[in-house]
């Protein structure tokens, strides 16, 4: 990773982007969430070449929101008014999965409240409806992949607490891992 | 099952949430079924990675509530002016078969009502338009995955009391099973 | 068949359910057409595993009773003002075919008046857009699985008299079969 | 074909059905065209099993009728505020090709302006959106089949007339054929 | 091809109807492409059994028009209270590619303006959104048949002058070709 | 190519067209992105014969500019009282990728502003919602092809500067390539 491709999640100062963890057949990797409104009818569009389990995954997201908007601080009549599009880089690669859902939450939320996400901070996790994080599969290639790229923080759901205690401790040199129960603990971290 | 999966149907606290049984190739096992509303027009999204069968269910499990309002205390303004969004976690994992029918309608009608699903309680049935409750397979494998997740109370379709007397007793120790013809003892039991 | 499974139809006292037959692999088998109103706007909404011509079938007998309704005695803005549902259940299993076309009207046509079709009666039938009742397959079998439900009345296009001729008389005791050209009679029959 | 069968072309009374002849793998058939209206929006619902290059044929009809609705005394307002549906039967039986537009496009107009379809006439050919009547296959098998099902006139594009001349005398024995060139002749001719 | 067949590009009467020239396996033909307006919403409708490359090619045309419009001498309230139909018989025939794009864009203007196209005349060629004209394949073929079917001009594409120079002179006796740029000389030609 | 063919890029006169460069199995290319307005909705179109991944590179620009309009000068009553179409010549050519994100850009912004892009002008790169520009590849093909037709400068990601200086320099006499890491550094450089 070069430094140019560093500087958005050091920043930390773009609202309406978040920095994921995939896991693919070659190991694990960094990816960008990315979250945008703009005028129009409540609309939800999603790009990146997204299979349908991480496409339900925003729509989840979405809802969750909505029911939430009150406790989040979002006007319904914003939500109303803007349709929000949320696109995953690189078009090339085909992505699917449930695990981009708290990515997903999180640069949504950033983008509806113009509150940038936690600089330095990756997250994996599934979502539902009522809140509550699930844990994912392949998180020592995950953080591996988190700490090449250089992220400091990283959330993952309370489930997958005892995943990271299997990895060796070396490994996770500079990383401080926070677990969560639900949404609430998420954007409590990366948004606060 | 760790203490942190079995709060959510032990509390008992939160609307929208019911518990069923699944049949899979692995045995029975117990599945979550989340409803939520937020402002929309009258709207049903499912997601889960669901079958076609499953999201009939859904679909009917909806027009019987539009059909029943009034006797289930529901206003049709707060039906029209809502979206429905029925989620069924793991999104990782496709889910299919008419079986979550009875759960996905207590779900619903407990998100409308705001009434909570009794705790402990999980339920498999398929549901009919006019509101019968149909039998349905696999009860053996779903009632031992009920009792090692600490479920107490079950609610099937008269038609599979035949298929539970066929269990060995020491099998259903410490379940409390109710059979039902429709949808209104389905109802009264989960969220009387 | 258990006592509870001929509740439905003995009864005949609930609007917009109607018995026809069904001619599968293993034999006839009677199956439930369910139909339900509910506020919307004019909607068609079919579940139950449906292939694309027994959906057809329910569009064609829809549409006959948009045509019909002063006839019929619905108000146009019944049905403007309200979705229609039609469900088959069993969900497990798919269904095909013209031959449900005239349980799905007589069905609809009591939702839409509130008169309950007549107790102990089955039918089988494809419809055509202008009323006529055409003959179909399999009547051997669905007669039988008809008498060993229980059934006392059947309806058939005129055009099957010659199959049922074929039958012995002994498989045909205790059924009593009238004989239509259209929907008219139908109707006459099964609502009258 | 028994009595019954002819009883609706024979009459030749009600209007928005129009009989064509198709060309099947056991040879010719007739086959019914049913066109009705119902208060809507002017939409276009066909039923009947039809393949695509059907379909494209009651589309190109339905134009043809809007763009010509002055000549044909049809109101724009009728058009608007009225859905139109084509059935086909039989619906167990899947049909394509573009030969039955000359029949789809008569049964509309016969439904729009309430004038029925000419007793004991079939038709066979494609249209254009232009209004051209072009030529068709398979013309000896219809005509043996129109002749069979005891159709008296016969319609057919002029492009079709070397077809015919190729044909036995004695198979045409009491079929009166007229060639035409376009939509108007054929509407002339089948609702004069 | 008889003399019936002919009478449509002799006349040159009728607006809404160019001819273009196709390349099939069996070698070049003539096709006429139809367009027609009819009361609507400024809908686009396509029949003809096309494949989506073709279906593009009139999208496209429709845009180019709708930009245009002034410079064209139609009003945007005519195109916005319209249906365009575009349709090209023979619906048994299934066709493709982007060469029709100029016959499409022709047979359009020609429905808006009420202009017909020139008699005799033949086109083929690839058009853009900003109103180039392409080269396309099959050009001996397609004049060839140009001439077989009495054609006596010819529109192309000026990067097909090398295809044509490449033809016996004895082959393009009795065809007038015109090479263009762009839409505009195109119409210029065809309409003028 | 021969002069015609150049002669759009060359004026840099039309607004609504960028080029870019496209890697294919014979080697680079060059190809136009088409844009242009016309009177409607806030629609977007796409023609071309796009696959699904060039099709989300269209409508992440089109988001992006929707996000943007007031930095980019383009009113929100424009961009929703006109529909936008994208189109990509040749159709009989398949296309896809992400690498056309910074020329659709380009080419849409053009169309909005009506400022032409710069002449001479060819560029490559993907595009994302936060407009942040990505690598892409077959660096050398393009940089081939963009020379053989005759470019001057060349628009790239900073993430492809090692690709060029892989490059023997005698096949980069003439280009000289500017690297940006942004969408408005593209648009600076192309329509400044
Ligand atoms: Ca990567
Ligand atoms: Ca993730
Ligand atoms: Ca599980
Ligand atoms: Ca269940
Ligand atoms: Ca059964
Ligand atoms: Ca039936
Ligand atoms: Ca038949
Ligand atoms: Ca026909
Ligand atoms: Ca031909
Ligand atoms: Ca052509
Ligand atoms: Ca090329
Ligand atoms: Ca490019």
């Amino acid at each position: 990773p070069a430094p140019v491709e560093r500087e958005p999640y050091r920043a930390g100062k773009l609202a309406g982007v978040a920095v994921g963890l995939a896991w693919t057949q070659v190991g694990g990797e960094i990816l960008y969430v990315e979250a945008s409104l703009s005028p129009g009818k409540g609309g939800l569009q999603q790009t990146g070449n997204l299979g349908n389990v991480m496409k339900e995954s925003a729509i989840t997201a979405r809802s969750w929101i909505k029911s939430n908007a009150e406790k989040l601080g979002i006007e319904q009549e914003t939500i109303k008014a803007q349709d929000l599009h949320v696109h995953v880089p690189e078009g090339a690669t085909p992505k699917d999965g449930p695990s981009a859902g708290v990515t997903m939450l999180s640069a949504m939320v950033s983008a509806y409240t113009g509150r940038p996400v936690k600089a330095y901070l990756a997250m994996s996790g599934e979502i539902t409806l009522r809140g509550r994080v699930l844990p994912v599969g392949g998180i020592k290639e995950k953080l591996l992949a988190a700490r090449r790229a250089g992220m400091k923080h990283i959330l993952l759901s309370k489930l997958n607490e005892k995943n990271v205690r299997e990895i060796e401790e070396r490994y996770l040199k500079g990383l401080a891992i926070t677990y969560v129960d639900n949404m609430d603990e998420v954007l409590t971290f990366a948004l606060g």
